[in-house]
């Protein structure tokens, strides 16, 4: 089975992006086929493994890598005489976080090309990327969420009664602009830093010291592989540096000390959000608990890492994945209905 | 300004985008640069004007035209000895009904290569090509839709009472797959008709003889630019010579007589669902009205032949849209994060 990773692309992630394929370069080595990287021009290049550090992508050293085009079923090199050789990549992990990766324009890309691919399909994109979306979608299947109120850089400053909020752009992850708001005097400041991301924002309810629970997982050919439930170290908020020792992970982690109570309806609850939506993409969704009630926080459908810490069999699972991936209906051309039209006209 | 069209597609509905692309050539003739074809292979063809006839396209003989190939900022000739041109093809008007064109296929594909283009952005292709998320979507901003039941394929037959109800793929246009039902007799093979062109489907209640009532329009630089309001010809179910009619139309139609309340209603409602997610397109929205209540049925984010015909003057609006564009938050590459990373480390 052959696997290539794409990463980087056009996003406040990008970084975030590279570090994180650096760590599935060094959790999975020599079974990955080629590294594929997306710099902030669209171009695509090839990246030795041996080059698979940070610097060689903030240097801007990469540009020494050879370019590849994608196109129809893949990637291709350019051969002599502009004859171009397709790149045997076999399935492509998705390892862009963010836009591009995230927000349905890779997934269109590669669809258009018909490439097969781990990570969200559009739909799946749009749910997971706007945290509105995903707070209606979830709700509609039984899901709770956090109380929130949807705010848009052209409206009032919102009667807010109840602090602290957690004020976060509707279509970023990974802490990217977001700030717990104490009072009313620094809500202000605090929605000027989220508008610098989106033109949209959640203002949520905010528990300090909640419980949180991430599960990673996938249904491949209607059967779950669901990883260990972590509950992830306790702080409020992560910065800079947590979040690179995040998205940097992989050595396996403890299973996080809960009910079978609770941990049935963690699962329970991963299973509804993936069902029929998620297909082909390895997700990690993270939850809180309060007061004994499950309400899903987010989805991340190309997770930190593809949450591999997690998984006791990471491989195992990315290979299943690969063998198990969703197929679009075959759309056959006719032009029955042109001809028939045609045939009424007696033309 | 500059305006090229792009139309067919891999779709149940790629017959329909031709004869829309015929009627669009037929009200704008030389106002329309290119006409670019998306044929079943995903391959793109420069369409020269005189071979705008629906014949040319179902014979087989576009392949005559010349290819082209999408790039970087749009379309490129093959030149001689590789080199490639691009096209000045101005801003793209997406009229791909259906699969690749409204369900955010293309618009992924667009927004990479950095292609202005009208048309829905990924968000809005899904909100719109999913009918249980128009549903979910509406009803968050207050607008009723009609009661229904989702429906999965490894799911039992559902305990309807109430006939008729009408039967929906969740994710397809144009009446294809559609069947009303009278009785429960009838609703198995209804359910294997849909469950053709996909997994999803809606149950939904049919009221036969509702008042139907369409609009179109978009919003540019916060100003709305509505059609008029069209009450469509009275038929529960648009067959295959009526769908051919539609999709055909260019002669401008009359008002529907309404109130100056119901008028005031529906253009709100319009608004409503417009605002905020289908900024970029001319979109049309099909609305009911039963017991003096509006309801939304869909909306069309690519409409047949753009309901050029429901405009006082169609290309001053499309004018205006090509100048008002969606433009994406410019995100700026500086590698502070890495960089910052290896100054803690001491590298």
């Amino acid at each position: 089975m052959r696997l290539s990773v794409v990463f980087g692309g056009i996003s406040y992630e990008h970084e975030i992006s590279i570090v994180s394929a650096i760590a599935l370069y060094q959790k999975l080595k020599t079974k990955i086929e080629y590294y594929i990287f997306l710099d902030y021009n669209h171009n695509f290049y090839l990246i030795e493994s041996s080059n698979m550090k940070s610097k060689y992508f903030s240097s801007g050293d990469y540009t020494k890598s050879q370019q590849i085009d994608i196109g129809k079923n893949g990637f291709y090199t350019k051969g002599i005489l502009g004859k171009r050789k397709l790149l045997d990549i076999g399935v492509l992990l998705n390892l862009i976080h963010g836009a591009d990766g995230e927000d349905g324009v890779l997934a269109g890309l590669f669809e258009f090309y018909d490439i097969p691919f781990i990570g969200p399909r559009i739909e799946a994109s749009t749910i997971s990327y706007n945290k509105h979306l995903t707070k209606l979608y979830a709700n509609r299947i039984g899901i709770a969420t956090l109380p929130f109120i949807l705010h848009r850089m052209s409206e009032n400053l919102p009667n807010i009664q109840d602090f602290p909020v957690i004020v976060k752009p509707a279509r970023l992850g990974s802490s990217i602009g977001i700030t717990v708001v104490q009072d009313r005097n620094n809500l202000e400041y605090a929605l000027d830093v989220a508008y610098e991301f989106d033109d949209e924002l959640i203002i949520e309810t905010f528990i300090s010291g909640i419980k949180e629970y991430n599960i990673a997982g996938a249904k491949i050919d209607n059967e779950f592989i669901l990883s260990i439930i972590e509950e992830p170290s306790k702080k409020d908020l992560l910065d800079f540096n947590d979040k690179y020792l995040d998205f940097s992970r992989t050595q396996k982690i403890v299973s996080a000390q809960i009910s079978p109570s609770i941990e049935h309806d963690i699962k329970s609850a991963f299973k509804k959000i993936y069902s029929h939506v998620f297909e082909g993409a390895l997700i990690r969704c993270d939850f809180f608990m309060h007061n004994d009630k499950l309400y899903l926080n987010e989805i991340n459908p190309v997770p930190g890492s593809m949450a591999n810490y997690l998984f006791e069999d990471f491989w195992s699972v990315i290979e299943k994945l690969c063998l198990g991936l969703p197929t679009k209906k075959k759309i056959i051309n006719n032009y029955q209905y042109i001809d028939r039209i045609h045939h009424a006209k007696g033309k």
